[in-house]
């Protein structure tokens, strides 16, 4: 089986949608865009032994990369329409081909996101990139730069629970609540979306809750005070781990894909699903305290090339 | 040096371009469309190893992993416009992404494209994937699938050069013109744009004339019949090479990105630049003659995976 084979049979579902001129099969896919709307671009890459483990089925690796790019989509508010692959593979296998389609369709589907373009390619590892184009009112879209000064920090959902669960998956743990999230990440788009004209700032916690909110915070030219004790940890993280290392993970752990964002008091008074943990300040970057005394936390996160 | 400073230092260019309301740093660059037109979104891998040997200059393959994407863009006729760059790196080497920047930036500055984004990754060997996003106006970009029995096939410039540059470049020979044909095409993106309207089908040589020409004829439902005598061999190429060698490298070398297409007779009879080389006809997909006899070529181009 060749190349064009691979593209056709698998990455060839009708794209037939709202917006979609031409799909997959020409030399390049053809949009129409809403009239009226900013679009947003966004694209991530992840490469086998280093974002997940070798021995990972390839749909989770097709959900993950899908649910990467629409959390970056919600993360500024926007709406996820269409998106191009490109998949490097270190060998013809059809089923792990299969299996991956199959990921991918499954998390693009659930967000009515359409795959219009690829390309596939021979290599020595897996690396799969997807770039994603969503659409969002002219002007509306949410930034990481509108923080300010005595704005709630907000995160959705519990914060922490990829990373344990890339540690137990680590110890060969593979049927828990915990390795689940690692694997499948739901992207909080439809937060995303509805925090638009709420947020001041936005950002999606794909490093680290710490790491992320120092970016939104430098970028906002703020500081952050955050209540380690208010960090939202989920029932499965603490039946695995102590408070203590919970609220590290918490603070430290990476692809969580949930959205931290800030807001000014009232303006998110009706939503559920998501906690207050701090407040913007003029001060420092990020501060964590615990009883109102400084914890000292690695705020590096999670870095590639460190 | 870890990634956000790799990032920062050598992919934060100055991204201030019409339509760009928002570019590298966020969570996802924002675009502002043109009203009334339409897109074509495109993207295109270059592996170390597999599209280009280890040992080439950073530059090169920044500026190369551009042009493929401007050589879609082209062969769809629209107007390049914003990009965004996957980049997975075996090594952290500071001048190696220097290279690879200038050479990417200036591919993309000769046509007005800016860089809005990226992600950049650690892996064994380099893999470059750029998505790039054009603008054409609605309904007005050039398909593969609108070519008519009796329509004129043309190709652009010469073609075999880049598959015989980098036979040389195999054979240790860096300082030729064939190389550079192989290591910097020139993306024929003014052609592109004034074949809308006059071009039946489209189609960018990416794996050689006869491979890439049979996938417009089946688009298009036709066959197409190809004077082997007329193919443009360039000077370079008929001084390193026979007239049979060079009709060999012409009709299924890959990498020229050429453009080939068919034209009803007279559309395009003030272009320069350009080679009529065959036509359409309701008979077996590709056909290559001499002299008016049949010559057997092998058809099966450049192919990953098999």
């Amino acid at each position: 089986m060749d190349e064009f084979e691979l593209i056709r049979r698998f990455f060839s579902r009708d794209a037939a949608s709202a917006g979609v001129v031409v799909g997959v099969g020409d030399d390049g896919a053809i949009l129409r865009p809403t009239p009226g709307h900013d679009q947003v671009h966004v694209i991530d890459t992840l490469v086998e032994g280093v974002h997940f483990p070798a021995n990972i089925d390839a749909a989770d690796i097709g959900y993950r990369v899908v649910a990467v790019n629409l959390s970056d989509i919600a993360a500024m508010g926007a709406t996820p329409r269409w998106m191009t692959l490109a998949l490097t593979l270190w060998d013809k296998d059809e089923q792990w081909v299969e299996h991956f389609a199959n990921g991918l369709y499954s998390a693009a589907a659930a967000h009515g996101v359409v795959l219009v373009g690829g390309d596939t390619t021979q290599g020595d590892a897996v690396v799969a990139t997807v770039h994603m184009a969503g659409e969002v009112g002219q002007g509306s879209a949410l930034l990481r730069s509108g923080a300010r000064v005595g704005d709630a920090v907000y995160v959705t959902g519990t914060v922490g629970d990829a990373a344990a669960g890339l540690s137990l998956l680590r110890s060969e743990v593979t049927d828990d609540e915990l390795v689940r999230r690692f694997l499948r990440p739901d992207a909080r788009v439809e937060v995303g979306k509805a925090l638009r004209g709420r947020a001041s700032a936005a950002i999606d916690i794909s490093d680290g809750l710490v790491a992320d909110l120092g970016k939104l915070a430098a970028a906002s030219g703020v500081g952050v005070e955050i209540d380690v004790d208010r960090l939202p940890l989920s029932a499965a993280m603490l039946s695995h781990y102590d408070q203590s290392s919970a609220q590290q993970f918490a603070l430290t752990g990476g692809d969580d894909y949930e959205l931290c964002f800030t807001a000014p008091a009232g303006a998110v008074a009706e939503f559920g699903g998501i906690t207050e943990i701090g407040v913007v300040t003029g001060g420092e970057r990020i501060v964590c305290r615990r009883d109102g005394k400084r914890v000292e936390v690695d705020t590096a996160g999670y870095r590639h090339f460190s």
